[in-house]
């Protein structure tokens, strides 16, 4: 905030607002200045805060604002009443709110205030995850490979996309994850062509391969994981395609260190599918990063020429997914997905599952 | 449209576009004109919709807009091509990408273009459930109602506010539903006061109450039920609590209705808790609407002067909840929600389980 000559900072993201103080609800926010958090949050959450007091839960330097009316009314009041400058986030604030307060602190009166925008304070911080965050994300991980080596059992020809489903996020709450941390994807046969397919009714069929991509959120930490298996033996293009895939999975994870481009950690998935044949068959970026959110920075893409201006290094402490896929429409397709963590001198794979093509 | 003078709406609320178009991705923009919905997504989800074609499920009228960069690029060049006035959601698009499209567009020169914010234009429209949207609600609240007897017997002495939790998910998936709505709530003992409590490992106990606060989404629809049962025989005061809040809710449905004001049906609920002694327990809204989210229009909440200028009363054909509570801190707490449709002449219960308080 000092480098940015901001005395005080407004964190409308909830995101932020769990990293900074713990708060798992649906609403708060959270105004930042340099003596303390002020924690603006309504009656159905106020009973926990206090309870949380005094416990490793606590978030020290919080004052507890309980909000009856709007929200926004109460922020107007705490901003207008504030010397300075107030920075806001640009990313997760709405034109509706941001011109609301900018005319009620107008008609407030006062000394003339501006709202100054801001771009990814906290994230920033978030990304580079500390010694706490990455025990937990390695126990999330652990867990959620556990999880995927009980669901393999149950996979089997006569058994529908949606059982299996069901089954993967029954095995995601009994490993203890709090939820899924996104709708659990089975995608057999034809549709595993869909990169996002919704399990349906069909039947997993001999011959089918099927897309398993789910995660769990752990400790409010986001760790995710894909298999695609084989109903039955696999053919001979199935093969093939999972070989594929798998190198360029491999090839990216090669790709990954301290000092790699994002850029590059894609351009190593993207190569390998190509060379193998399969060079349009992978449409979306090879990952994302892990952490409050299931995506987040940095993600793992393709430089776009109208917006990555500048190249972009990997650090040391961010945990981000290599899940490169190929699709064949009305055939089906396979993606591989792993959770890595950048390290001083190296990645360590944090996800721990066979990457071999099962048949099952 | 004509209206409100706009010869294209930019929409991007995800929401809003499943309403328009049933698209359920977690990705895409669509721009609607006078002659059609132009639907922006990138590769994950092109094969989906192009597989709807001919479909029930399918949008008529859209055209189909591969994204291959940024979405923000892509809508821009959309919108410089176009004549005339262009809208754009205030309440769901942030300063950011705002500010970006508006340099964008001033960058690309020609004719001087102005994007004019609009609030609620298409929630205003989903507000009014349709026929369609109205059997799903029914079916929906139908089998919430089964899943809640169903739990009723799991429900006992012993076991954790998390076990429980997990059987009440288990069986929302087995009754249909795509997911829960949110995290499902069971809160025991002292527990009970936190209207938004985690469940956790407290295990329930003779003479508990407990709410069990759940829901689902059914067809992209979302349905809310919450009963609160007692862990063997209730005591005299949790008797007590359990028939204010009952009068509350039963109180607030008579006064739901066709011409009824949503402050009005709010005021019903907190007089009744009042007059039996509970005038300061109750800290949240009566009740929010039910549809494609879990929270949307309208709230039945206390009239604030600060932003409620007008009263507004309900409509025939819209699904909201009645669920008023008592909270007493470090004793417990009591809440009790049903979802009902207004109709032409009255009000409708959709969900069906006894408000009784059982003893489990």
């Amino acid at each position: 905030m000092r480098t940015r000559d901001l005395d005080a900072l407004v964190v409308t993201s909830l995101p932020n607002i769990l990293y900074l103080t713990n708060f798992t609800g649906s609403a708060a926010i959270v105004v930042v200045t340099m003596e303390r958090i002020e924690f603006i949050t309504d009656f159905r959450y106020v009973t926990g805060l206090s309870e949380a007091r005094g416990t490793g839960a606590a978030c020290p330097g919080l004052e507890l604002i309980t909000v009856e009316g709007s929200y926004d009314a109460e922020l107007a009041a705490r901003i207008a009443a504030k010397p300075g400058r107030v920075g806001f986030e640009a990313s997760h604030l709405t034109v509706s709110r941001h011109d609301w307060l900018v005319k009620t602190l107008a008609a407030a009166g006062g000394q003339a205030r501006e709202l100054s925008p801001t771009e990814g304070i906290i994230e920033r911080e978030r990304v580079r995850k500390d010694a706490y965050e990455l025990d937990t994300l390695r126990e999330a991980a652990r867990r959620l490979s556990g999880v995927a080596r009980s669901v393999f059992d149950g996979v089997r020809s006569g058994r529908s996309e949606r059982e299996v489903a069901l089954a993967i996020d029954w095995q995601i709450r009994l490993a203890g994850f709090e939820r899924s941390a996104f709708d659990t994807i089975v995608a057999s046969g034809p549709n595993s062509a869909l990169p996002h397919a919704h399990p349906g009714e069909r039947i997993l069929t001999e011959g089918d391969l099927v897309v398993l991509d789910f995660g769990g959120v752990y400790d409010s930490y986001c760790v995710d994981l894909t298999r695609t298996i084989s109903i039955g033996a696999a053919s001979a293009r199935a093969r093939e395609v999972h070989a594929a895939v798998l190198a360029a999975h491999d090839e990216a994870i090669a790709a990954a260190g301290p000092s790699a481009s994002r850029f590059a950690i894609d351009a190593a998935a993207r190569d390998a599918l190509a060379r193998l044949g399969f060079a349009d068959a992978f449409g979306h970026g090879t990952g994302h990063g892990l952490g409050i959110e299931v995506h987040e920075d940095p993600r793992i893409t393709r430089r776009r020429a109208d917006v990555d201006t500048a190249d972009e290094t990997v650090w040391p402490g961010m945990v981000f997914t290599i899940e490169p896929g190929a699709y064949l429409p009305g055939w089906g397709g396979v993606r591989i997905e792993d959770d890595v963590l950048i390290t001083n001198n190296g990645v360590e794979v944090l996800t721990d599952v066979t990457t071999d093509l099962l048949e099952l």
